[in-house]
Order: C-alpha cells, then structure tokens, then sequence
C-alpha cells in the first residue's frame, strides 16, 4: 500500500486505510484524503497522456500509471459563451462540459480513483449504488478493467435508463426496499464479499474530481473564476472540485480559491435547508421531488461536510424550481450545449444569483454541466418544440417565407449606430 | 475571402468558389480542398487552444480565430485495448471514440468548419439534410455561432430523435416526399434563400475530419497504424481521414499512410457493391436494410470518389451484417466503449477481416467510433441483457452466490504457473 493518510473532515482524526463505510468512527462524517502541498502539473501534449498521467504528483497515492490503457476521462471542453454572459450582464460565463466523458457524464473521473484504488488494494470486484450516471460510469470502467463489476438500482427503474447500463455486461442487481439502506447495506456485503464499492462520495472518487478545478485552471490561464457552480446532491462532486483548487493554490499554481456554489433542486434540497438555517447537519427530506433525477438524493451522505466546506470557502447555497431547470436546459441548448436536467440548474441559479445581486457585472462564473442531455430525453416533454411538417414541393415557399419574415431592422439599427 | 482553390476529385478541374451543389459543374463529382503541403502543428497547451487553433496551418482558407468562443469539438480518446487486441490476434487495436464530442459523434468536427466557411462567405444561415447525427451537430453549432438554422429531416422520423435536434432551437422541418431529391433540393433552396447547407460531403465539412487523423498521429507518437478503419454511408468521413494522413505526410510529419478499411451494413452497401465488382461507379441500392441508421444511405454523394480514393490508397471495403454489427456493439461495450450501432461496424469488420486472415497479427488498427450508443437505445432491444431481481433483505444472498461461482481455478492455474 502507498503512503497516505484519510482525515476525519469533521474530526480531523486520522486512519491509515479505508473504514468499513468510509466514514470516521468517532463522528461518522466522511473521510478525506491528506491534502497534496507541492504538486506540479507533468506538462506533456495531452493528446499523449491521460488525466491522471498529467496530474500524477496530485495523486502520490495511486498507480496511476495503471490508468494508462483505460478511459479518456476529462479533457472536457471549457466554453465561454459571450452571448449568455451579455445576457445576463455578468462578465465572463462558462461551462465546462462534462458530457464529453466517455460514459457522457463528470462521474468517470471518479470512477477511474476508485477503480485504481481498488486494484492496488487488490480487489477483483467492484460495485456501486445508483439509479443513474454513476452506474452507467462504474458499469463501463469495470468492464473497462477487467473487474467483477455489481450494479445495484432501485426497482422501478425505467428500462430506458436500465439498458444503457446493461450493455456493458455487469452484474446489475434491482433490489426491491428502502434506497438509502441499500447504500449501507451495499457497503457491508461489499467487505463481506470483497467487493470494493465506489459509491457517490468514497473518498478516492471524490479526489477524481480535483481534475474539473485543474484544467479549468489550467484552461483560464490560472486567472481563476469568481465562482464556480456545482449541481449538487450527495456532496461528492463540489467537495472534490474544492479540494482541487486547495491542492493548486497549496502547490502555488493559482493564488485564489473560487467561491463554490452548491445548487439544489427545490424539490430535493437538504443542504440548502440547513444552510438557510444555520444549522450544522442536514435532515433528511420527506418526500423529494424533482425533475432533476440526478440530483434528487433526499440524504446526501456528505451534505454535513459540504456545509462545513461552504463555510470555510465562503460560498453559498441556492435552490431552483423545475420550472427555472427547464427554462435553464433550453437557454443553455441555444448556445449548443444540451445537459441533463440536473445540469441545467447551476445556468438556472445564475439568473436567480443575478437577478437577487449576488452575482455583479465584473464577476466570472463556472457553471459544471455534468451530464449529456441523451441521458433523460423523456424530459424534453417538459418542452414545447416547434417542428414544422411541410410535402417536398411546398418546402421553397415554407422557407422563403420563414427567411423572409425574419426582423432585420434589429441589423440595420445595428448598422445605423456603427 | 481568402487564398485557395477547390479542386474535382475525379477530373482535376479547378474552382475559385463552391459551385451550386458543391460538385464538379464537367462530371458531377464531390469538389475538395487543394492539399496543404507544409503545415506544422502549433505546439501549445491543448486544454488552451481549440482543434482548429491547433491545425491551423490546415485550414489557410479559414478564419479559426472565429472558432475561438465555440465548441469544444475533437481531442477525443484513442484508448487501447490490450484485451480485445489480444482476443482478435493482432498486435494493437485502439477505437478512436469520437463519442466525446459536443453533440456525441464525429461530425462536430465537419459542423464546425462549415460554419467557419459560411461566416467567411458572410452567410448568416445555414442548414443541412439528415435524420440523425448530423441533423443534432448542426442545430447545436448554428445555435452557438448564433446563426439562423434549417434543419431538414425526413418525415416519419421518430419523436425519439426528434426532440434532441429540436431542443437547440433550429427551424425543424418534417418534410414529405423522396429523401435524395430532398438532398439535391435543399441546395437549390440554400442558394436561392442564402442559407449555406453544411450536407454530408460538402468539401468544408470533409475539411473537418481531417483532425482525426491528426489525432491519432499525435496519439500515436508519429508511428502510424496499418489500418484506419471507418464506417460509412455519404463518405465525406473516410475522404476526410485520409486527406488527413496525406497532408501531414506531405509536410514530413509522417513517413506513410495507413490503408483505409470502409465498412458498410451488408442491408445497404452500395460502395461494396461496386468495389467487389471493380466498377467505377456505385449504383443506388433499392431497398436499404439495416440497424445502423447512421450509415444507411442508399446512393452515397461521395461514393464513386472513396472508390477512387481507396484505389490510390490501397485499402478495401467490407460488409458486415447487422447480426455481426450487434455482436461487435457488445464486445466494444465490454470495454467500456458504448457506441451505436454504426460505430460498432468498424470492429465487426476487425473480426470478418481476421477470420478471413486480411488482418495479421502484427497489424496495428484502429476503429473510428462514430458516435454515442445514447443516439438510439432502441437497438438495445436486440441485445439479451440480464437483469436481476431481489428484495433488499435476499440481496447478500445473491450476492454470495454470484461471487461464490465464479470460475476461480483459472487464478490459480495462473499461480500454478507462476
């Protein structure tokens, strides 16, 4: 085993191995790998390295030469959008487009830490609890590797999002009780039967997620954004991409932290209530509902950590209606990008932002779009799309007509001030 | 507009300007772009530069400074696979998983350059022809060039795969009536309305592709595979590719190009048909028949040319049934790669071409996968997918049992070898 430690992030007591639950003992919050202090970034052509080759001193912890024949995670795309930054009157807006990953969503950066982990734990098995990306993503990267993989999901879950599952040939078990005791029963079977379960907000897939701050530092020329935004549900995802500036600023590669925004759905909001509260843990919600599935996780296992990290970094917690998320994948898909639900939130919390004045008209904002819209089209039925239907020798006067009606004194009025 | 000219791929007549129907006006063959002959990668840090930024010195005929704010298409994975390399018996066998880009698939590549030379041309619109893949990258970039946008799709086509080209906001028109004389009748309404149709083989789409190749020489570290095997229907892909190799072999940044391999569904082959008969010429195929969609075109606008380009290059064309294709669909997702069925159809032909011992063991290949297996999760239906049910108190149970069976002798037969 290589030398590292896991830290209480609550406690700040230390372990030299994972717990059963990768949780503390003493508190029960979860564990975090010992912060890197001096890493540097291995400056290759990217095209001839993978992610974890690039950013190996950030992970002294893992073989990640291992990693050298699985994947293509990361890499994704940072894109500046003028025309969203205009219309919402800030400075600079960007979205760093997770749905380039190989299973189409941000989970694969975690998938791959915790598979290497695994293996140089020696495990041949390895498991996840979800409905959604995380099992599409540890289904890929177990078959990927060669490892037994188990993928347990709530009964009920639609065929459409079963299959693309399935093909990737794991052992994909639906289990018919209470979800949020699957997730610890999971992890007890998981030492029971040798399988290593990568689960939401294990601590080596949080570290997969350092690399969205890496390269969006990287891709900003180290002129680091006002804020960054993260749709978040268990907590593993923003926990990570903060603790990946950390990393850099302690290494010397950037000399600020990003303030992080967690958004919620509100129909799914725990962090958001107890942060609204002040209060240092979350409870759980009732009866969550939202069409941001994704996202819909009525007890975040690192919700209390988020909160904790929030408040250290000096970033906030905003929740948006179903109504706004739709909006929000529309405006996003005009300027071609087109996310799940539950990636549409963080553009839809910066209108809210904006619009309340949080954020001004010098800031610059991230927004994470974690997931390919393909994931969950059956939400497009929430929009209304126009489609025309016209026979072949009609189509010339269909279009004359469209191109025709087309405002054009918007240009001339243009022209007219030039 | 800047310095270049096109040129006939069949008759070698020159051309200052696109002609009506981006065809040559003597013999109706597809136009492409004079050669680049010394170009030079510009060396910087990827995840700060676009595609074209880099390439740049492959594209003199376009502004690629326009393309700074846009996209994030290429710079997708060449992942290996020792496993199915061994499997097959060859020496190295990688797929290129074009899946990564902005709307999933390879022609995010082709959109993007099209848009380039629209603007340059100070076109304020553009359009194209298709039911799938193409259809959804040219709604996405119009959106983000913020360009009015024609999309044209056939009627009848499903809701399925409707909505996510609808989502981006284009004008969507269901249209009635032959599918190849809407095609040719697209371009004569482009041209009378001024929208610049960006269609399957136009010579600034074919440009795109060319960074593909690009890719995979700087994956590779210059040592270039034997075989580039791609799908395909229109052909602009594999013209695209191979125009590719040729340009940096002529400007001495590698010493040979790999043999093209085109793979088409046995249900629509017109480019086969023709090869295997040494005709120079394809014939329209009556009743097109297959579960890759993506390359079912009957009457290919750039097929008399791939046969010709082929016959330069030394490569071949193969067919595979659909049989074969949902076979390979599932080997290639048993490495983490979920494509559709058209992309798979490049590792059916690994395997035709190695049973019928084309492919020798120290040959190098690589699969272009063309895009996601998200595009059409109907085709799932034809995979045998297990799934098993359990209430959550029998899950451990199942569990034991399945790790229980595993055929555990062969680990030791290994160790017993050791």
């Amino acid at each position: 085993m290589r030398d590292f430690h896991l830290i209480c992030t609550n406690c700040n007591k230390t372990y030299e191995k994972e717990t059963r639950n990768f949780k503390c003992e003493v508190c029960n919050e979860p564990l975090e790998l010992k912060e890197v202090k001096n890493g540097a970034i291995t400056q290759r052509n990217i095209l001839g390295q993978s992610l974890l080759e690039r950013y190996k001193e950030f992970y002294p912890f893992l073989d990640v030469e291992k990693a050298g024949s699985l994947g293509g995670e990361g890499f994704t795309p940072l894109v500046f959008s003028e025309e969203l930054s205009k219309y919402y009157g800030i400075s600079q807006l960007y979205f760093k487009n997770e749905s380039q990953n190989p299973t189409w969503s941000f989970k694969d950066r975690g998938t791959i830490t915790g598979i290497l982990r695994a293996k140089d734990l020696g495990y041949t098995k390895v498991g996840t609890v979800s409905t959604g990306n995380m099992a599409t993503s540890v289904a890929a990267y177990g078959s990927m590797a060669n490892m037994e993989t188990y993928i347990l999901v709530k009964d009920g879950i639609a065929d459409e999002k079963l299959k693309p599952i399935a093909i990737y040939g794991p052992n994909l078990i639906k289990v018919d009780g209470d979800y949020s005791k699957l997730y610890e029963e999971s992890l007890r079977i998981g030492n029971e039967n040798e399988i290593y379960f990568i689960n939401s907000d294990v601590p080596f897939r949080v570290e997969g997620y350092k690399t969205i701050a890496f390269e969006i530092c990287e891709q900003l020329n180290f002129n680091i954004p006002d804020y960054v935004i993260v749709p978040t549900s268990a907590g593993g995802d923003i926990r990570g991409i903060e603790k990946g500036f950390r990393e850099f600023k302690n290494s010397g590669l950037i000399d600020k932290i990003p303030k992080m925004i967690a958004v919620q759905a509100a129909g799914c909001s725990p962090i958001y209530n107890a942060f609204k509260e002040n209060k240092e843990n979350i409870d759980r919600v009732k009866e969550p509902n939202t069409i941001a599935h994704a996202i819909e996780n009525p007890f975040p296992p690192s919700g209390n950590q988020v909160l904790r990290m929030l408040k250290r970094n000096g970033g906030i917690v905003v929740t948006v209606s179903d109504e706004e998320i739709i909006k929000a994948q529309k405006k996003m898909a005009s300027i071609g990008i087109f996310g799940q639900p539950a990636s549409a939130t963080s553009l839809a919390a910066v209108k809210k932002l904006v619009s309340n004045n949080y954020l001004k008209e010098n800031d610059s904002v991230v927004c994470i779009v974690t997931a390919s819209g393909l994931k969950y089209t059956a939400a497009l039925e929430e929009h209304k799309l126009d489609v025309i239907e016209t026979k072949l020798e009609n189509l010339n006067k269909i279009i004359q007509k469209k191109v025709g009606i087309k405002p054009t004194f918007f240009y001339e009025l243009l022209f007219f001030f030039d």
